[in-house]
């Protein structure tokens, strides 16, 4: 999606350990327009599918999720990292080991918000390794829901979670792919498709 | 707000405790239909504010807050709880108490996105003894920015929070105010403004 890297290469920043930090408009200040059009964008990738459900996880997907489910007229339900007393117990759950914060935490999904009937598009905001995704992916398939396609804002292709999850057979789309980037020049390179 | 009180006696769960479960359409499952006549009504509750930005905290701020960023036209940033290594050293931050998970944590925003040029709407999900919003409201006059208004989705009206942020002199706009609820038998009462 041209218009997102072109804002990944005004706006991002190339760090040391293959750190790509897209704070300014993405994860941590949010530009609501750019939502809109990669919104827009899912909708376009996924127009053929029968999806009825969105799922996201904590934190920084729930935005592009809620923008993007605007598009589909579909609600939004995201997965929450460790158990909250406010929680029932009768939840979906995995494990996934997130690398950004160096630790293992528990994610859930309450048993009432996903069934055999859903049809759902998992949208995140990055794909790097894939653990978050292949926790997500895990939790629809214990709901027995079927997966339609999965949209991802930024992936970075130089690590394995791409060729892990197509490898899988998922209807995967990212609107960006990185395929490689330099921190001492801070030049990005973008697959081309 | 006529339409989101309805929803919460409808859908509303009451249980022991003064926990109010709202989770199958405000902070776990998420109406986006919903949310949008509730940015709608932010917006007609904070039009004669000069608004730039709206801040919130992680996790179920973000979408009621993307979603009302599109009536304010406005970019939303978001609290983060927790360092990460990804997240500058220069960041705004202070320490929250949760009783909902029983512990306490940092929470921080990056100076990049408040600065004392900002008018700042804070957003936020639920209002019980205050503490998120107090910690919101220290990092936004760390920041030197100007506090607009507060609006909030559901307030529970027989903890202290709303009284303690009203007493601060703050422009707080709750959308709907339980003022007691029932576990036993699930009624619920809703302050009359």
């Amino acid at each position: 999606m041209q218009l997102l890297e072109d804002r990944i290469r005004k706006d991002g920043i190339v760090k040391e350990g293959n750190v790509l930090k897209v704070d300014s408009f993405l994860n941590h200040q949010m530009d609501i327009h750019l939502y809109n059009e990669m919104g827009k964008e899912f909708k376009r990738l996924f127009a053929d599918r029968p999806i009825n459900k969105i799922l996201t996880i904590e934190a920084s997907g729930i935005g592009i999720a809620c923008i993007a489910a605007q598009y589909f007229d579909a609600p939004v339900v995201f997965a929450k990292k460790s158990q909250s007393i406010n929680l029932d117990g009768d939840v979906y759950s995995t494990m996934i080991t997130s690398f950004t914060h160096k630790r293992e935490y528990q994610v859930i999904v309450s048993k009432k918000y996903l069934s055999p009937d859903d049809h759902v598009l998992i949208i995140d905001d990055f794909l790097a390794n894939g653990c978050a995704l292949q926790g997500l992916i895990e939790i629809v398939q214990e709901a027995g829901a079927t997966i339609e396609g999965i949209g991802i804002a930024v992936e970075k292709g130089f690590q394995e979670g791409g060729k892990l999850i197509r490898g899988m057979g998922m209807n995967l789309h990212s609107l960006a792919i990185v395929d490689s980037m330099d921190a001492a020049t801070g030049e990005i390179t973008f697959r081309q498709e």
